[in-house]
């Protein structure tokens, strides 16, 4: 990149070299500049439940009338459906009318449309819906310089962690005064860059999100290298591949069944199962490789830490209570056990999990590990710049932020950093 | 039953009326009475990874020579698997001479092969193998008089918790002994029992230990009464259905893949993900009924609560350290932190996770149970009598074992206990 490179979403930027000095980074992403001044905005929109009912059942060659008996009769409500997918409507329609009065053009993409074309024409993104619109809107996202921004088109049904505040849902327009005129911050959050290395990989990804995905193309997807006589000759171990995807939230590592698809007929007696063992061997910042069976294997970024990985490994306050409970009888000391107290050490433990998506390290923790006379387990969880794992699993996948699967079986390795060249550009509103 | 009801596996006892009471089964089961003496025994051996390696490659057309350099190429060595192969091999046949040598009628059954009318022509049981197999083979018997016992052939590589001290796998005719001369005691282990009501349920399992599943059939079952207008004719919330299997270690709902096929037309855009979250109401013991959100609820048996639940549960020295520490800071107490005070904390932790498999109580746990503005969460887990799941995911299942199927979608009402007709007779050597 140069001085005179051309920065989408606002101009005359000299962040993109700044960008390469995580300090800087931040030095530059505390002055928003000149503001957020898009001429072309994407906004992807979620599918809501009661689209998703709708095509379900249109499919079924149901009537209205028929799901709205059908919706009843499992207990749920069609015009409860009806009414969340309103407001989300009405939602995206505020936010589609905000920026159009700013004169900005405007394309709104539902989200099985959504793709790399729609990507470059804009120069910054929406994301219409919750954390997993987000997740999937940031996921087709490679140039650093493109902000991409969250809005929670449903507060009271999602979380939106990765979203703009709120309160902003029902007043973008002010939101969107505060971008332009700079009053916020850039946050460049780092993601999960994935080398593949060994033999039997296949570096094409399954798109889990993807609108039109067939069972077919998924299968064939997974096929491409699972020929043996390829794998024994295309693979060499010396050929790494740089996955085409970074991962915003986590990668997971575990056996699986999205990848069984291509082995209807070689592995027919291998049982399906919700918690079959994953077995791999993992190396931590270039440490010695340690054997591993587990539930599988979670590496997150600060962004992640607040999501899947957090509930991995959060205590509730029944386990803090038990812990504090026998360690008060084993010694005799006076250990309080009241509400409040069992509350702070509860919450003071499960924030030590949290740290900040502009922080470049990663956090890896073994899900359920498993210790027996055959597997050992020491570090159960840690911070680390490098994650290295081999795979010793059957039928396991790589799945990057719960949408991007890879398949990930014995002989492959995957090596797990972070790259300035991955940031992912949002911004920060009080 | 009545007095004159004959117990498979040996003669002439009353145990089979006694059994309605869990006390007179322990005072019954603590004299084995005139020990095991099968005329007929069942012995069911696994596949072992030799095999399928084997059986995978064949597929594809490949030479045992390719297979040696197929595998070099993974890291895994062909005479490593056929070592371990062995190893198996040589322990069934001692199970087998053993069992001739008594003049005992014997059928080796490959796993795959095994079903209904081999438990049925058998006076006893054998599996050979690791906890899996045992899962199978119990999974097929009702009859709480007819004895199943594990017989562990890879103790190097498998735990083997539900199979007969390691020590017996290298003299099992040393434990046949024992077993006829009435020096082991019997032990009914409890199982669970799964009753489904509500709408769009489908009461046939798909068995996932099944040697010829094929995909297809799978979503055959699966389909079953998945068409929407039977679902709203035929499964009027007034019918429950008892379901055709029992759950000796554990059974989990959550969402899953396992169901995915059936709806490749329906909900095309549903991101395959191995943790989206799984949203049901949940009621203990009758009590009010309470929205979660998790990756999913597992409710076990004594037996097992040293499996997989105890996993999901179990602390890591690591994790009980950290509340410690915190703990004493916010005292200041002198809470000792020693490798010793620890690891006893922890081991008195995870021990109470555990309780016997006779016991006739269950054991939930949410898993990863995930609290926000949205969902709240107050108990994690507890033992009870009886548990109620009403789902409201949209591509669930419930696994039974890790090896039985069921759909579990939004309107089916599940509800989980356990019964003295579901024992599970197995016997306990020192």
């Amino acid at each position: 990149m140069t001085e005179t490179f051309h920065v989408s979403g606002f101009t005359g930027s000299c962040c993109s070299r700044l960008c390469f000095h995580q300090s800087a980074v931040c030095k530059v992403a505390s002055q928003a500049e000149r503001g957020f001044k898009p001429a072309k905005v994407a906004v992807v929109t979620k599918t809501t439940r009661y689209e998703f009912e709708q095509q379900r059942y249109r499919y079924a060659g149901l009537s209205e009338e028929d799901l709205k008996q059908l919706l009843a009769l499992k207990g749920s409500s069609y015009n409860g459906l009806l009414e969340r997918h309103n407001i989300h409507t009405i939602n995206v329609g505020q936010i589609v009318d905000s920026l159009q009065k700013e004169g900005i053009e405007v394309r709104i993409v539902k989200r099985g449309e959504y793709d790399e074309d729609t990507v470059r024409w804009a120069d910054a993104i929406i994301s219409a819906g919750g954390d997993g619109t987000m997740l999937l809107v940031a996921s087709k996202v490679y140039d650093k310089n493109k902000p991409v921004l969250g809005v929670n088109t449903d507060p009271e049904r999602s979380e939106g962690h990765l979203c703009l505040p709120v309160h902003y849902t029902h007043a973008f327009s002010e939101a969107l005064q505060k971008l332009r005129k700079g009053e916020f911050r850039w946050q460049w959050r780092q993601r999960i860059r994935m080398n593949l290395e060994g033999t039997g990989i296949n570096p094409t990804p399954v798109d889990l999100h993807e609108l039109q995905l067939s069972l077919e193309q998924h299968n064939k997807a997974h096929r491409i290298t699972t020929d043996t006589q390829s794998s024994m000759t295309h693979n060499s171990p010396e050929r790494p591949h740089l996955l085409p995807v970074r991962g915003l939230n986590e990668i997971f590592i575990g056996e699986s069944l999205s990848s069984r698809l291509k082995y209807k007929s070689f592995k027919p007696h291998l049982t399906l199962s919700l918690h079959r063992a994953s077995y791999y061997e993992i190396s931590i910042d270039d440490g010695p490789w340690e054997k591993q069976k587990s539930s599988g294997l979670s590496i997150c970024t600060g962004t992640g830490s607040k999501a899947w990985s957090y509930n991995i490994n959060k205590l509730v306050e029944q386990a803090v209570e038990d812990v504090l409970r026998i360690g008060k009888l084993k010694t005799g000391l006076d250990v309080p056990l009241n509400r409040e107290f069992i509350a702070s050490v509860t919450e003071t433990y499960n924030e030590s999990l949290i740290f900040s998506p502009e922080e470049d390290k990663l956090f890896f923790s073994i899900r359920e590990p498993i210790v027996n006379r055959v597997f050992s387990n020491s570090r159960q969880r840690g911070f680390a710049k490098k994650v290295c794992v081999r795979s010793r699993c059957w039928d396991a996948c790589m799945v990057v932020d719960g949408g991007t699967s890879f398949e990930f079986n014995d002989g492959a390795i995957a090596t797990i950093t972070l790259n300035e060249e991955d940031l992912l550009r949002t911004v920060i509103l009080d």
